[in-house]
């Protein structure tokens, strides 16, 4: 038996491990555009920082590691095409431009995703290749491209004020890069609520950061410098901002064209759709990681995956599944999610409210900022906890956190919670662990359940009884 | 209508407040022995070892803010006898010994646990009072005693290496004492297995501790010292320890007097039995907190009460509850618990090993031991988690986590995986925060809940398909 895996990311290094654990006998084979082996993508803005010493650190699989488990990594190769009927890939090496034809039982594709450029005149050279001096971050070299540039800058602007736009404004301030970042709404709008955003954008703005708010990028034009052209979506006026380098931060785009010329079936988001054992339409034919897409837990919407946490759990079922093993993902995507900016921790799970709203559901909010210790032990720190419950059962849709420290566990408590549709009464009623140097009696966690159920109580079920 | 509360530690002067607010008519009248207001027990060693400033730091609810909240309460008040047919008490003041009875509609028994002293030849004088220079640690008074007694000693000795033991052995070392622990097993053994023990007995070692293991106490002589006589539990050999200062630490009996003789109910670890709605055998009347005993979640086995967490959860409904309000406890108790010893964090949930055990149980054991952070991130630190399973249907039982940092809030999250049974594979199915600056893709959670797993395919359902 052979399973191929095409992409080197953490769904497919994930999935290609676990289809040599599954079956020992079968060949299995690791298709690579790059060479470095699989390196953590999301660790790229640390080594752009310097918290994380160079790139080589973030290298987490070489390509000796994959030769010692008995995979056979193949890097700089491009899969060129694949016959989902007679189950072969063709494929070219990127050195010599070979090509080849390799036949496969299992297929899994995990091609991630390429990072979104918004149509703005002048970002794009005629070869559709990005202007120099402007930037998108997604691969080990990007992430080398980037850091030469940022050796001789001195201003930067982030267009995009995601997750991987935050953490580089971040890296651009740890460079001594005077660093501006323009802003639809408020930062990180896919992750959180603006309440929860706004200690964020203050702990950015006393490092240095500009916020240029409520605008869209009307033009770029490259000189000696890049002038961007910001758009207010107030009043259409036009600025003119002339910088050292801009990082377009806007997302990324699921990388189908491979698996949708084989018949897959591809959704709402562009990312393949997979099923519980990370299948895809064609049979014979896995996805995992960034190129897939599957039902938030929640509302049951389709979502494109983009999370670390997500790509190895994926890889881990395609992986096992194709090696004729037997895993099944959970029933949607929690999209459990943390960082950490500017000395603050934030963290989430479930849809934000504004999700929720999409989704026909006006979430009751709870909500509880306090000290992560009793007030009397010193060393306690600030934590702000928003809980989002349905108005009609109560049951926990997400919550959000945002302190110093202490953030990313108490997501997980809540996806949990989220997971075994807890009411925020039982939330409640549960107890959570109390010492004076770790913990208060009432967690803050326990205090923003309470917050949302005294207003679940008032508004949706006047009367009813406490449930036993 | 009068709802009258015995005791004012968390339990009771929860309760107080939650009678309060959910009946606004009614006279809530707290009884209280002590003359401090409500304060934080589980404070008291941080403030003998100087990390908490003094004790009046500990004090939470001072007299004061009772009397502002609307809540009469009666320090110095020793409550003699419930009479539950008239539903009033009598009382003594403890300054004038004055008598008075006062009529009740709903009592609530918030009257704690006294310390627990084992027979032991020469630690009581006459009057069943400990001879000095021995103590035990519930109360103020008790801390006060030991801090005076300190401030003098140069070696001590803990007799009883639970939760309070191990946080005074720490104060005492912090204080500069050569400190020595007699040891039956390993320490915590309330609280953990004998692996999760292990660094924490080293780290305790490490700064100055010494253990005294397999002994039991045979006798303690008061000349200048105290001379405390050990015997090994292995041969019977007696060794002869002379220390300026004993804390013996051997757990709580529920204080049950009052609520005993009135009638109430009483269960196997000598604590008043509560339902769901902290009501006890006897109308009218309610307790809560140390006094009490209740099922736990896990083992349905009736549990003395002991944790902070859980008298604050059993006041609020107790004292709803007594004011004609309705709020529940959850179905059992999950016994959430963490403390901080000797520079490391530790933190369970649910039965130990042992108590699995002892109710029919041969857990599943999945373990694994990382960092924090993604290996190439620096400033990660070593965790250690342990999952406990149920070897038929997988279902999570407990955990037990040890490390520098992040134990507690993983706790939390088994605590909410035990609450709603699920199983380990539902529980790696879960997604948890990744964030190379927060913590790895795969938590050591679900690692050891992976490795739990792995076992319970193996031995308990082979060939089983993963659920859907």
């Amino acid at each position: 038996m052979r399973i191929l895996v095409i992409g080197c990311g953490a769904a497919g290094a994930t999935a290609a491990q676990f289809a040599r654990k599954t079956n020992r006998a079968a060949d299995v084979v690791l298709l690579s555009r790059e060479s470095y082996g699989e390196y953590s993508k999301c660790g790229l803005p640390y080594a752009l920082s310097g918290v994380v010493a160079d790139f080589d650190s973030l290298i987490e699989y070489p390509p000796a590691w994959f030769r010692r488990f008995g995979i056979e990594l193949r890097p700089g190769t491009d899969v060129t095409g694949i016959d989902p009927v007679g189950r072969s890939v063709q494929m070219a090496s990127s050195s010599d431009g070979g090509e080849q034809q390799m036949d496969y039982d299992s297929l899994i594709v995990a091609t991630g995703a390429r990072s979104k450029v918004p149509p703005t005149p002048g970002a794009l050279r005629g070869d559709g290749v990005l202007e120099s001096g402007i930037f998108t971050l997604r691969t080990m070299d990007d992430a080398r491209a980037i850091a030469e540039h940022v050796a001789r800058a001195s201003t930067g602007m982030i267009v995009g004020s995601g997750l991987i736009g935050m953490e580089m404004a971040e890296a651009m301030v740890e460079n001594g890069i005077e660093t501006y970042v323009r802003l639809r709404t408020h930062v990180l709008t896919g992750m959180i609520d603006d309440d929860i955003a706004r200690p964020i954008e203050e702990a950015a703005e006393s490092k240095g950061v500009h916020f240029i708010r409520r605008t869209t990028v009307s033009g770029i034009r490259r000189e000696k410098q890049t002038e961007v052209t910001l758009r207010s979506l107030d009043n259409d006026e036009e600025s003119r901002h002339r910088v050292d380098i801009v990082i377009i931060s806007a997302g990324g785009e699921p990388e189908t064209t491979l698996a949708a010329a084989a018949g897959c079936s591809v959704g709402l988001h562009g990312g393949i759709i997979v099923d519980r054992r990370c299948r895809t339409s064609v049979d014979g034919i896995y996805a995992a990681g960034d190129c897939t897409e599957y039902p938030d837990f929640v509302t049951g919407v389709s979502t494109g995956v983009g999370l670390g946490s997500v790509a190895v759990r994926q890889g881990r079922v395609a992986g096992t599944n194709a090696a004729e093993g037997d895993e099944c993902l959970a029933d949607g995507l929690l999209n459990s999610r943390t960082t950490e900016l500017f000395g603050l921790e934030v963290a989430a799970v479930g849809p934000t409210r504004n999700e929720l709203r999409q989704a026909g559901i006006e979430p009751i909010v709870g909500k509880a900022t306090g000290s992560t210790l009793p007030d009397y032990f010193p060393g306690g720190t600030s934590i702000t906890v928003k809980v989002l419950a349905h108005p009609e059962d109560g049951c926990i849709l997400g919550a959000q956190i945002v302190g110093v420290e202490g953030a990313h566990q108490r997501a997980n408590v809540f996806a949990a919670a989220v997971l075994n549709r807890m009411t925020v009464e039982q939330f409640l009623q549960m107890e959570t662990c109390y010492a004076p140097p770790a913990a208060p009696t009432l967690d803050c966690m326990t205090l923003a359940a309470d917050a949302a159920r005294i207003k679940w109580k008032r508004t949706a079920r006047p009367g009813t009884p406490a449930s036993e």
